[in-house]
């Protein structure tokens, strides 16, 4: 008799928790109890905020398991809510994860997930303290939460930005944008830098040892992280307070992978960098006399700071040329359920960018 | 032009988190960030231990939009988590919220979705601090994210009952099962109590009183909610932890709607309460000694307690007759992902009972 692989069916739901609880360590600090209990027991420290956020991935809209492994979807699931951590310079801490599985799904997918899982949360010693286990019919749904924590008095939100300030993103933008078009077939995968920007989609780095020093230098005035693209990130900084704010050209963090990929191609990489979205990089603001010393701070952890442009008391958001043109730069950001764009301003998507691929992708028939 | 009913298609991500934001209250105690921000910066109180807890409904799967209006869907959504929290005698304090919605979804049916939640919400001083929107092509996916505390020497866990405690439930089981069966059409609706027995399955009544009542009482030895059916329930407590436990037939609290309900169909409700599950009641031990005291207690909060059985020594489930008889009872937990059950011993299930039905609906094909 042929093998046929194990499905989630074969074990049912207390031989996937029993599964998940040998691969997720058990306890660790502030953990008073986890996976196997309704509910998870946590001791906060004094002194500091609690951060809780939640993020969905279902597959066929945000991912599709032809084009990420189980393993870089389990870790990317994890970064993703890292990164929101990150951006408001906290440490993550604690993740619940919530899974809707079909039932014909190989058991061999569901253990590199949970590898992959295991894999982020080690790094950044995250503890997966509980969650859910639910059959989808259709569909694979990821839903994590991560509980993360910041000192009271270091916590960096979406507002606070000033008129003057200058505006900085750290590390490159563009990469997982450019990566994704070359896993759709968009642009060819013999392009230089090809891997590269593939690796920056499938797994993004998220800038929690930055986000720590930008948080404990108290220099920055307003954070968040490049979920979904520059643009429409910015506009949560500024437009969303009333403010507005200028990005010169020439000072765009763009990696030499990109570039290479986008010269070979015969691309702008301008649309990735400013539309594609899903960087996980740290955009912020900050006094320009602090910015020096702020550089400084980031970089001691490994990674690049960019003063890209600045924050304006005229609102709107604009792209300055080297020749100091401005031409208006839209908050487009990603919006999930908008299937017409008749009544909310948009960017115009530039012909052959990441954000197209992923309109047609996700956006309503 | 006739009127179509809108669509979340119609008003956009940001049109739906506008709609959250307006309906959910902003702030409120230990609420530095809510809604509108990807991180909710929350304050838990010192000496309290943070609880945590995610459960996810699918449609289709745990709910069908023929048998539960939207408002009340809702409404249950949070309240079966609220169950968590009380089971650990802790206090609902913040949540996030993620849906997955399909394009198609009327606009009405979200509106009323998200009312429930609110009335929910404000039942228990529960802020809604965050969550995700996102499409889910097929079906309707609630996942919710229940924050809580408790003072760090007053939890209750599933661990710590002791050979000679006795079990105790609070209020009356197997009324959800028994509402359920009538909501499909298994028990003719016009049984007396009908109303009282649908209301019971489709609108949970979280103990969080009575759960506080125990928790400052100092007197249980552990405890957890009743939601996979009594017999599954106290298997977590004794069974999962090396002990075993008798349940007296006799003292099963059964409501005068279930009793009534059972006589004039010709069922037995045993089965409902034994395996039926939903209740949302609290199950738990306690030394013999404390119980009166313990009841005291938690009939102050309004809600009854009733001693149904011991703690042993002995491992395994026993069913005790007035007759003094002892059977088997199988610590039938409800397993979303078996298809079979060759492998796990499982209770046998009663004919027409509600977890017959639930396994029609909910189990593999």
């Amino acid at each position: 008799m042929p093998q046929t692989p194990l499905t989630v069916a074969d074990i049912g739901e207390f031989g996937l928790i029993d599964r998940l609880r040998r691969r997720f360590e058990q306890g660790g600090e502030g953990v008073l109890r986890g996976i196997g209990d309704d509910t998870a027991a946590l001791q906060v420290r004094p002194g500091y905020l609690l951060l809780a956020t939640t993020d969905a991935l279902v597959e066929g809209v945000h991912f599709q398991r032809a084009t990420i492994p189980a393993r870089l979807l389990g870790r990317r699931a994890l970064a993703v809510n890292v990164s929101d951590i990150a951006a408001m310079g906290g440490i993550p801490r604690w993740a619940l994860v919530a899974l809707g599985l079909p039932a014909e799904t190989p058991l061999s997918f569901i253990d590199d997930l949970v590898e992959g899982l295991a894999e982020q949360a080690d790094l950044h010693r995250i503890r997966i303290v509980g969650g859910n286990l639910t059959r989808s019919p259709e569909r694979l749904v990821l839903d994590l939460t991560l509980l993360g924590e910041v000192e009271m008095d270091r916590a960096i939100y979406r507002t606070g930005a000033r008129p003057g300030d200058r505006i900085l993103v750290t590390g490159t933008i563009g990469d997982s944008a450019a990566g994704l078009a070359i896993l759709l077939g968009q642009v060819p995968r013999t392009v230089p830098g090809a891997e590269e920007l593939i690796a920056r989609h499938q797994l993004p780095s998220p800038r929690v040892e930055a986000g720590r020093a930008i948080a404990l230098s108290g220099l920055a005035t307003a954070m968040i992280d490049v979920s979904d693209g520059l643009a429409g990130d910015l506009g949560h900084l500024v437009v969303d307070n009333g403010l507005g704010g200028v990005v010169d050209l020439a000072h765009m963090p763009l990696s030499p992978a990109l570039q290479a990929a986008a010269a070979a191609s015969g691309r702008d990489p301008l649309p990735w960098a400013l539309y594609g979205g899903e960087d996980y990089e740290l955009l912020l603001t900050a006094p320009t006399h602090r910015v020096d010393e702020l550089t400084r701070a980031v970089e001691a952890t490994g990674v690049s700071l960019t003063a890209i442009g600045e924050v304006t008391a005229e609102p709107g958001l604009w792209l300055r040329h080297p020749d100091g043109q401005r031409v208006p730069l839209t908050p487009a950001a990603w919006q999930h359920f908008r299937s017409t764009d008749q009544t909310v301003v948009r960017a115009p998507t530039p012909p052959g960018s990441a954000r197209e691929e992923r309109q047609g992708e996700e956006g309503w028939p």
